[in-house]
């Protein structure tokens, strides 16, 4: 698979297999992957929390607003739920200035998802004292982004955007449809 | 090329073969896999501005900050520097925040440069009222990163970090050495 096969198939997805599970040695993979990736100044901020279990994501489910567009529904049923999260998060002795180290860190992370068969869904609408208190995180740790990430069982498909309107939606056979700008929207000719 | 193997080789890199040209095909290409790639809430608000030509690398070059720890090296000299410039800008006209979308696209970007046989550095540290002037930038548009490209001539190497010290360093033969943590660091167990 090449990168623009890689980034095409990257969609942000949330509804999984749930009893599919994510290994502990592919999540790790993915941490080296944002290892690997670019940190402003390279000061490498950014520290990670790895959960495979049930029990773990059950318990950070709660914490999570799922698609904020769809107000019908309140996220992924049990059993669609996602297998796996990593939590992003600032180290703030390190800087409390994380420019967009996360969103590099982020996408080198779901790239490599796809590619090792699993997809998923950056969140930054978090509830974070909830869980800052369920995981207990010290307050050290700025919490940035969470990824959950899971078997995809979702089907996503990719629309040129029409009257300007981004928000997405699903269609009667529970579809995912997505509105993406076009190329010569954004590359700009002063 | 997996992925590990493009994201192990896509080394921030400050000194190119400055008469290698980079077709425009090349980045519009590269514009579209950040174009693929997530944004919050999808409202997909960047903005690009695409440059190969060496009168607009002349031009665009003095609005950069290069390499900060490098403090007695002033930047690539004539003949090393990018034969490419983007402009990542958000269109404030949808929105005023970018949360990490840049980061994201920044991301997709530079790993489509190293797919491609090229190189560069993500840079945030600009001269924005240089820059707006020089390339007449409207107000609407915030600049949030300029990516640099060029075919590499540097050689990088990536060593462990020693005594937290994150600054990358050049030795005598100019190879370029950036500290990088460990995967034992990142990956908290709480």
């Amino acid at each position: 698979m090449n990168l623009k096969e890689l980034v095409y198939k990257t969609r942000t997805c949330r509804r999984f297999e749930e009893s599919h599970h994510i290994d502990l040695k592919i999540l790790e993979g993915l941490i080296d992957l944002a290892r690997m990736s670019a940190s402003a100044a390279n000061r490498q901020p950014l520290k990670y929390l790895l959960y495979n279990t049930p029990d773990f994501c059950e318990r950070i489910f709660p914490s999570i607003a799922w698609a904020g567009y769809l107000k019908e529904w309140p996220g992924p049923l049990a059993g669609e739920r996602p297998s796996a999260y990593i939590v992003i998060m600032g180290d703030k002795s390190i800087t409390e200035t994380y420019s967009v180290d996360h969103g590099i860190a982020a996408q080198s992370i779901m790239l490599g998802a796809t590619e090792a068969g699993f997809g998923g869904c950056m969140i930054a609408s978090i509830k974070r004292d909830l869980l800052r208190d369920e995981l207990k995180i010290p307050e050290r740790f700025e919490i940035l982004l969470i990824l959950a990430l899971g078997k995809p069982v979702e089907k996503i498909i990719v629309d040129d955007i029409k009257d300007n309107d981004i928000k997405y939606w699903r269609d009667e056979k529970q579809t995912h449809h997505v509105p993406k700008r076009r190329l010569d929207e954004l590359i700009l000719k002063l």
